[in-house]
């Protein structure tokens, strides 16, 4: 009996190639989404950035919205940082929201109206919707057990999609955070009296 | 010199008859809107619902987005009952913005998609947003110069976008109206320690 042996080496770097490439793609397509936000995305300029042609990309995700769904899922989770300063480490993921609404206010408002537009981006953004490590950071200022520990941990991103979607021009992202950190203060220190 | 005698009974009922016809239009526009959202807005429905037709209709906004605007424009602005229970006062605005994104979550969301996709519709949104209503209803608890008053006037709006954008199927409008009214009470409380 005779078998072909199959050329695992040439396989592997085969795979491996392609593994890199997809990589590549979709981390283009999630640094670019972040940048232009929905409407001037373009697959030209993924191709661009991942350094590689159209073609290779339309082989994997046939639609714009495909390669769109497949980067939101892969986007890495955010973390707080944990510091010997709870507060700062507050301030260290709430103040690049405000910053983020301020400059880029029309992100999350396109971001909407991708979802209403296309039900696999609804559904791979409402998968992946957390405010886990905005929870983890407050918890670590008011207490895991407090009332109100839900709520605030909502309080940033509803509050700068708010601004962001009605009141763009009024906001001031140092003062937007200083008003959130302050609010949650002032929370911890009542549970405390 | 001979000068026509202009017919002003018939021409002053005309311009009442008018203005009444108008009236009814915007009206019915505005509770359709709010009622089924921009993208189910249909001039034959408020045409239906104005008991009018819908040439008279087009005689006045030749565009959908054009009656839009001016429903928009002309839409009640929101007051707070004023008793001697501020908190019942607040509940009694908090409440209804609840049940709304409950019952309605894309009623907002579906705002932002139609501000994005029509610059008469953003200016119009936009000039007219407002939350002093709120704002006076918070400050009757909390105190007018209560350092986070701004913040907690948008409390509600932006919870509730936030949430019927993301997370409709967790919205439960008694438990939220609870969370957002606590909260605020809790802040007046800290003030007063």
């Amino acid at each position: 009996m005779t078998q072909k042996t199959p050329r695992r080496p040439d396989n592997t770097r085969g795979r491996k190639r392609d593994t890199t490439r997809t990589d590549a793609i979709l981390k283009a397509a999630a640094s670019l989404l972040l940048e232009v936000g929905f409407d001037r995305f373009r697959i030209q300029d993924v191709a661009t950035r991942a350094g590689s042609g159209t073609g290779a990309i339309y082989r994997r995700w046939p639609t714009k919205e495909s390669l769109i769904i497949e980067a939101i899922r892969n986007m890495p989770v955010p973390e707080a940082p944990v510091t010997d300063d709870p507060v700062a480490d507050l301030r260290a993921i709430v103040a690049p929201r405000c910053i983020s609404s301020a400059e880029k206010p029309d992100l999350v408002p396109g971001l909407i109206s991708a979802m209403r537009s296309d039900v696999g981006i609804e559904k791979v953004v409402k998968e992946g919707y957390s405010h886990e490590y905005m929870r983890n950071a407050i918890a670590r200022i008011i207490g895991d057990d407090h009332p109100h520990l839900d709520l605030l941990s909502e309080l940033t991103p509803a509050i700068t999609l708010l601004r962001s979607s009605f009141t763009p021009e009024s906001i001031d992202p140092q003062a937007m955070t200083d008003e959130i950190i302050s609010l949650i203060q002032s929370v911890a220190k009542d549970t405390s009296s």
